[in-house]
């Protein structure tokens, strides 16, 4: 019997993802993101309110926009896994909705009309496919604090 | 004769408007934001490069999203000068047109079809207003790197 195992335990996707983002994104160290959770259908990102308060006291605008399109680039970054491509936002709607007076976190899922099949179809056939995706900062009773609905392009390497 | 003035020099509004950013917002001090000019008309915050990359070694498309941001709410805040009003950031909506490689400027003016008059009136009479501005990231070129158009709400203070 031994209490640590013999080999190390891998990263999981997830780590790594969180690990990449610190280390390559200096905003998202300032804003002090993590991964909080991923099943393949939403990615939630979170954040500490203190790094991310506005003039006012709440959640600056600024940082809730930069992790709701964080949180939609990721969904599809992680879906690609080890599939060789780039991923760039190219147009987005945002909702302020209700300030945010506590840590968030914003969860991206597909849009409602868009799926994973078409998405891999079009990446294979035309090395570039377009997707939407919708992400929400929930507050604590559940209603929406802000939206982002975005739209991203994948470009597979040459 | 003096070198210096007898009295310091009192600080214009766009030095406050610059210094209670970065204090008040930590992602500002991040950004390392600046505020290069302020006519009346327009507003031009900038940002470094070093501090808002991404993964690709561009600019993160969330300072992008940030300065344009506050460069729209900036636009009002300066406007409204000594008026005592919250402003708060409605909804926006970004394109994001070309990868920017270098250090970068949000210029925010009034959208077109909006008068600072109607938006001070509707102000005096209501104790709100709400106001569209339009802000661009340029390039070098002078073409638009990413654009955000904005709908900002103004209330004042009881």
């Amino acid at each position: 019997m031994r209490d640590l195992p013999l080999v190390p335990k891998p990263m999981s996707a997830t780590a790594d993802f969180e690990r990449d983002l610190l280390a390559d994104i200096p905003l998202a160290r300032a804003m002090q993101l993590s991964v909080r959770g991923y099943d393949g259908d939403e990615l939630v990102l979170a954040a500490p309110l203190a790094p991310n308060v506005n003039d006012k006291g709440c959640a600056f605008g600024g940082s809730l926009g930069s992790l709701l399109t964080l949180a939609g680039w990721g969904l599809i970054v992680l879906h690609l896994g080890e599939r060789e491509c780039d991923v760039y936002v190219q147009d987005s709607q945002m909702r302020y909705l209700a300030p945010v007076w506590q840590d968030f976190a914003a969860h991206a899922r597909l849009a409602d009309d868009e799926s994973w099949a078409d998405f891999d179809a079009m990446l294979d056939t035309r090395g570039r496919a377009r997707l939407r995706v919708h992400c929400r900062v929930p507050l604590p009773d559940a209603a929406d604090a802000c939206t982002l609905e975005a739209r991203f392009v994948a470009i597979a390497r040459r």
